[in-house]
């Protein structure tokens, strides 16, 4: 086995969670509770949100925790680890509690998406995988949400396997294209896996195969009459693959009375063929045939095709999606936010750096977002320690942490906290939705963000506040220079 | 099981793939003899050369090819193959023959990288997963060495798992990674599974975790004496951070007689810090202390640093190596290049596009690379078909396909061919090499490319040349307007 398909992701951590977890053992911290949160810091592409992904595969991974006997010899063979520790392991489950905002939901920087609360050993060991899961799946289902947005409408098929980032690339990222927005994917295993619908129908190759494009149209339509969709540039598309494709569709689909079939173009200046083809089959009395594009498409270039009035139906979009190419990197960390003391309350812990975007929001903490009950819309989400609670019937004066200057009275406003339960001291107390109904939250919550927010270029600015109190607690720690240094 | 971990590969396939293999079925062709490249067309990053990786996936892909009962009745259900292919599938193995340029390869645009002969359905079943892994390895291994190169001699650590897309993207990327060049990585299990070196000490959460910083300090040198790398920026690095470090050193360390240890800086401005905290380690008689930075690094902040005389014994590469962020995406193809005829020979392809960079080089090839005998430098590649030969005894003028009046007479030059054989008649004939030698083989190829082909800027272009036979060929079917339009 060398595919890394099979592995035990419980040894899928960098190694330090591992040296620091025997390094708390031995300094008597290993059972020390512990919270951390998992936020990001700036939204990819300089869009206005991003959208949550991957709860599903990190719920997956929490409950399957355990080292095998094999892991455990690795670890002894490097000579780093008491025996106690990995006496430890080898009983390692995990514990503690967790939050996390649900799937599809759309995020901003700095709020608490998921929070642990753990023993400091497993609170440690699970941070690689919590944010390799996390980025991977937010990063591409925001991308697939930018696109489908763009396409207005219009399907959007991922096409990008081949392109992918290694296996869990191509196939969970077809699941996180889903909870975008995406139609389906052309990665087979995706659809018996996650219910992702997989389709294709051919590639040049199949055209190459034939004695000539006419005969290779011919031969699909007969061996998929009900979906026939054909690729029409291996050689010219206007001069011989769309005439060869009204031929093989006049031949083989009209006297079964079918009237349903596709073209697709994968090269080529996509506004003119299609205004073209469209023209040409509807002459020719297919109106009722659709026409699929691919070819290195992203956001800004299905916009930019259908200002162009290109006659489009379906875009399949393959490496600027699962690569999320102009910004293959989501950036979610995982900061300690809060320690049991000795007295086994919980004391807050604030990360200072020079970089003031980069400090962090101390102590054991939730988040709500703040819904216009008159227009439905998103308004500001609000963080607050844990204890805290909005009392919605009354208003509500917010500031901006950054600019204490700028408040604003919410009225007439629903709160809601955005994230719920998901292990309760190590047993999983959330149901996990399915995935269609994932993708339609991530629709609704989407249109209740204000266009503004939603726009591609300079969106404005989404509020996210701290309480009063939690500003203060920020206050106290940033002045006493930074936690117990 | 949900996290695309342990799924069967043979079913991570463009659906298309599938669709056609049934079609091939149905129109006779299923059994046809074809012959597919793959090759890419554009060096990312706009580099001098790509470095190949993935066939050691590849091949443990081909080996454990299969259908599972489950995997025939999810693709029953679609209701669009007919029994007879999905009986097929049932019994589904390779049987063909593959050739390939071993893993640590520099490979040029448009040579034939890895060359598959076999039946119409078994070669394209395979299209998808090949592409996968040879693109997502090679783009890692090809980005290392990148980044090793700017390092100049100083160990990089592989440290993105947190930001890599999906698991493989962590775990074969840290092997991609190493082959490049890299020293090690944060992944624990590329450690166990590749033998890749996981490596990993301390993260902020730790120091945080202590009632100080240098209490922290203390009880991780008293955990790890021989191994003691500190963090040093969780709060402020040169008055806290560093004068800690060197008391917990002086306290811990100098007792054991100890002077090998490290301090790791993860923020701030690289070239100052490490300026200063190399003078006060020295002066403080720490001379065997080695600094660490990570923070976002590539090779142009590498190369950067070190210009600037930053005093950095080892990066941390994380987000901007496991995923090659400036430039995410390898654009490897597999063309059809030959097709059995009617008379069992093969008979040549070609795909025609508008973008002449597109135009496929057809018939059955094979590559060299010619070493100039006296320098032991590379000097150019040369594709031909299979069936010619180089007599490197003699002195032989090859010419710029795209520009025929650019023409060079090579001379006391070794013709080497870069494919060998992997797969003859479905039996592995190959046997794989161990990563450290592939890593070897990287570094000694390298250095074998003139200085000018390895430059980050401007590199020059490398020849890579067609035979006069295989020109030929290529403009007959050209002037044929493509194949058998």
């Amino acid at each position: 086995m060398k595919s890394a398909n099979g592995i035990n992701l419980t040894m899928l951590c960098d190694f330090y969670e591992l040296t620091m977890g025997n390094g708390y053992l031995r300094a008597g911290l290993g059972d020390r509770i512990t919270c951390f949160d998992v936020f990001y810091r700036q939204v990819p592409d300089d869009g206005g949100y991003a959208i949550a992904a991957g709860l599903e595969q990190i719920v997956d991974y929490i409950q399957n925790l355990h080292f095998d006997a094999e892991d455990i010899a690795y670890l002894r063979s490097r000579a780093l680890f008491c025996e106690e520790f990995l006496d430890y392991l080898q009983h390692f489950r995990f514990t503690g509690d967790i939050w996390a905002v649900p799937e599809g939901t759309p995020i901003f920087p700095r709020e608490p998406v998921i929070t642990v609360r753990a023993t400091a050993i497993q609170a440690q060991l699970i941070e690689t995988y919590l944010l390799l899961e996390f980025n991977h799946q937010s990063l591409i289902a925001t991308k697939a949400n930018r696109i489908c947005r763009a396409a207005e409408g219009r399907a959007v098929l991922e096409f990008g396997s081949r392109r992918a980032q290694g296996i869990a690339g191509a196939v969970v990222g077809a699941r996180a294209a889903y909870i975008g927005g995406c139609a389906g994917t052309a990665c087979t295993v995706s659809d018996p896996l996650y219910g992702v619908r997989a389709a294709g129908t051919m590639a040049h190759s199949w055209v190459q195969m034939f004695d000539s494009e006419y005969d290779a149209f011919v031969s699909y339509c007969r061996s998929y009459p009900t979906n026939a969709v054909l690729l029409v540039d291996t050689y010219n598309s206007l001069k011989s693959g769309v005439p060869n494709a009204i031929r093989a569709f006049n031949e083989v689909l009209r006297p079964l009375g079918i009237t349903s079939c596709g073209i697709r173009f994968d090269s080529g200046d996509m506004a003119y063929l299609t205004k073209q083809a469209r023209q040409m089959l509807d002459e020719a009395g297919w109106p009722g045939c659709k026409i699929t594009v691919s070819n290195s498409l992203d956001e800004w270039l299905i916009a930019d095709l259908l200002r162009q009035g290109a006659r489009i139906d379906s875009f399949g979009v393959g490496e600027r999606l699962i690569t999320s190419k102009s910004a293959p990197v989501f950036g979610g960390v995982y900061k300690l936010c809060a320690v049991e003391g000795a007295d086994g309350t919980l004391e807050p812990r604030i990360k200072i750096s020079e970089n003031v975007g980069k400090i962090t929001n101390p102590g054991f903490k939730k988040v709500y977002r703040f819904y216009n009950r008159a227009t439905g819309m998103a308004e500001a989400d609000y963080i607050c320690l844990r204890h805290e609670t909005v009392d919605d019937s009354r208003p509500l004066e917010i500031c901006d942490p950054d600019a204490r200057w700028k408040r604003k009275l919410m009225e007439n406003f629903e709160a809601r906290e955005l994230q719920v339960p998901v292990f309760e001291k190590g047993e999983l107390v959330y149901e996990l939705p399915a995935l269609d109904a994932i993708r339609a939250h991530c629709a609704a919550e989407v249109a209740r963000l204000w266009p503004e927010v939603r726009r591609f270029e300079n969106p404005h600015g989404y509020y996210v506040d701290l309480s009063e109190e939690l500003m203060a607690l920020k206050d106290r720690l940033l002045e006493a220079g930074g936690s117990r240094l």
